[in-house]
């Protein structure tokens, strides 16, 4: 799959519903208050940005940071947690190609220095700065050159800096993350980065979002709107230890955000990121009903996304649909599925070139439903992660 | 990977602890009162052998019939589940390259019928004839040909066809996995298949076992040893529609089977299925210790050995041990695992090119512990998988 072809056009997706009136504006500019920055500090190859810099210049900024609830959680995941005052972010300090995970105390110290640095050149408190890395886990920081890159980031700060933000934060990905939007009289930005390791169970991967909106309650607006998005969506199952989501919210428009218009835009960044899944070549979309518990519908749509044979199958245009059967059996073990049949699997679109597909499983069980939207795995999810560390 | 070198030696894996005096004999020989054929009747292309027979000429045969507890359950599956006495099995009829599953009425009815060919032939009642089935599932079982080739095998007959009946029931299995072996005045022969969709919950693939000796109670005896062997296997995580294992004991040599006889068989088999799984290169066992729970044991060596991203790893022999933290991590979402570091991690061996892997994690929680054998994944599942039904 190839980056989108016309990238002025940010809602792509079928399953998003953007609410009307939305304008949308150049990427690169961010919402009004804020700057970012990017610089080089050596951790990706090819010159290419790994340090990247966001500041709200309000200081009356409202915000929520949703971050993983991996046991095995990364050190900017612990120094969030322990160390950043989650309701007043002003500033996020970002680094790609080193997730600083699994790196014990010396790394707890680095990403709290991250902090301090990006204070001292805010001339903020280390405590309203989040921080969040992402790339290789068990590596020790080259923390010098990451400070370093700080401070270069810092020298770039621009509020038409939000593309270069979005490229800075890249790792596996093929293509950017990034919009900005305005409806109802406020401006919308927000940036993102996926890759591996995506079926998040709070969070997912990085992603930055900014407004000059009006937002009440940013936990209960962020939470609503990543359930509907981030945690819908898996490329292979696996939980990371760096998933990390920022909203900032300015008020300074004087208006609030309008409906919709947030999951809207998480969603389509979810599934950005699911088209960008490490070797995705399509997203499907299952949809299950008739469970007998929301529980159980939700179990068995996960069992049939995070298969690897249903994965495979989509990879190869299979319209498999036994294997679709087996996976929602073993998701139902020890009960007896007799009504599954090929005219109640819907998987004729599957044998078609689209990039968007589309699978329908009713059950005759309840009146439950959930969908997951999932990529299918082929060889260079293979190349990409049997060759990551060597 | 390739058939191993030498198949005389049956107890391979420096993980099987077999008893000792044991003694391997010819596979193609069966355990004495028992007598195996095979046919082609199209199911596999190049006149490749896809109906295989299986008898005890022993009336006063005792049995144990293991089956799959997925919810799809196989048309072969819900047959022996409701028409088939599991105590008292004289004989097992299996096809390969149709898993006559995801088939409604007309499966069963086909798979019912098998029984009913192969009882006619061999003058028995239906209802002690189990019926196997295994290959592409969610395809109508041309079952005229399968009958025909019932009767053919039935005509080959013969106490030393055991290689045969091992060769019929494979699929996508690169090698035969079977074996002959006497200890303490017993003889036992098992003969297994394996492939893809194996992570079992109560049985695994297609596996039968035969002896002469006393076994007292084979329920009890054959989950004691799938629950040490088939059960803790996982190619890719998936519960097979088809998973049976027949055993079946005459008690005409007079004597039980040597403590840890039947426990090591069914382990080197599984190793094989393992090791033969789709693309499979290698094999490895993760061993977690110091676990709150045995639940909690299970949880983490399953999320391990079920992992994309440890699986890719373990294919490109890279010792990424940050995704087995991060593994372990999404098993224990929630809590905090700051124990977890480099040193407590055993994954030297990952780097070198061995067949058999071995890694330890210790957590320091508790004192339960679990193990899980996996495989690794690579190109060669993705091609196998992309392109099975078409």
């Amino acid at each position: 799959m190839t980056p989108p072809a016309d990238t002025r056009t940010f809602f792509r997706s079928r399953w998003v519903d953007p609410p009307e009136g939305v304008e949308q504006l150049d990427p690169a500019r961010l919402a009004p208050g804020f700057r970012a920055g990017a610089a080089h500090c050596g951790l990706k190859g090819g010159g290419k940005t790994d340090v990247g810099l966001l500041v709200c210049d309000a200081p009356n900024v409202s915000s929520s940071l949703l971050l993983t609830r991996n046991a095995s959680a990364a050190a900017p995941v612990r120094v969030c947690r322990q160390r950043v005052d989650r309701d007043a972010v002003r500033a996020a300090v970002v680094n790609a190609g080193n997730a600083n995970a699994e790196t014990g105390e010396q790394g707890f110290a680095d990403a709290w220095a991250m902090c301090e640095r990006a204070g001292e050149q805010l001339g903020l408190d280390p405590a309203a700065v989040a921080v969040a890395e992402t790339g290789v886990i068990g590596v020790p920081l080259p923390v010098d050159a990451v400070l370093d890159g700080i401070a270069e980031a810092a020298g770039s700060l621009s509020a038409d800096a939000g593309a270069a933000f979005a490229e800075a934060i890249l790792t596996t990905d093929r293509w950017p993350k990034s919009c900005t939007l305005t409806a109802g009289g406020v401006t919308i930005s927000a940036q993102a980065k996926g890759g591996g390791m995506i079926q998040p169970n709070m969070a997912t991967m990085l992603c930055f979002v900014q407004t000059d909106a009006v937002v009440e309650d940013p936990t209960a607006a962020l939470r609503t709107a990543t359930d509907a998005s981030f945690e819908r969506i898996t490329v292979d199952g696996q939980m990371s230890t760096n998933d990390t989501v920022l909203l900032q919210a300015t008020g300074a428009a004087g208006e609030p955000l309008p409906a919709g218009l947030l999951e809207a835009v998480l969603l389509q960044l979810a599934l950005e990121v699911l088209a960008d899944g490490e070797g995705s070549t399509r997203v499907c979309r299952v949809a299950v009903e008739g469970a007998a518990s929301a529980g159980e519908a939700e179990r068995v749509a996960r069992a049939i996304a995070n298969s690897p044979l249903v994965k495979t199958a989509l990879f190869g245009r299979d319209p498999n649909w036994g294997r679709i059967a087996q996976a929602a059996g073993m998701a139902l073990a020890g009960e007896d599925l007799e009504e599954i049949g090929a005219d109640s699997i819907d998987a004729a679109e599957l044998g078609e070139d689209l990039v968007e597909a589309e699978l329908g499983l009713r059950l005759d069980r309840g009146e439950h439903r959930a969908h997951v939207y999932f990529s299918d795995l082929g060889y260079e999810y293979v190349r990409i992660n049997a060759d990551y560390t060597t």
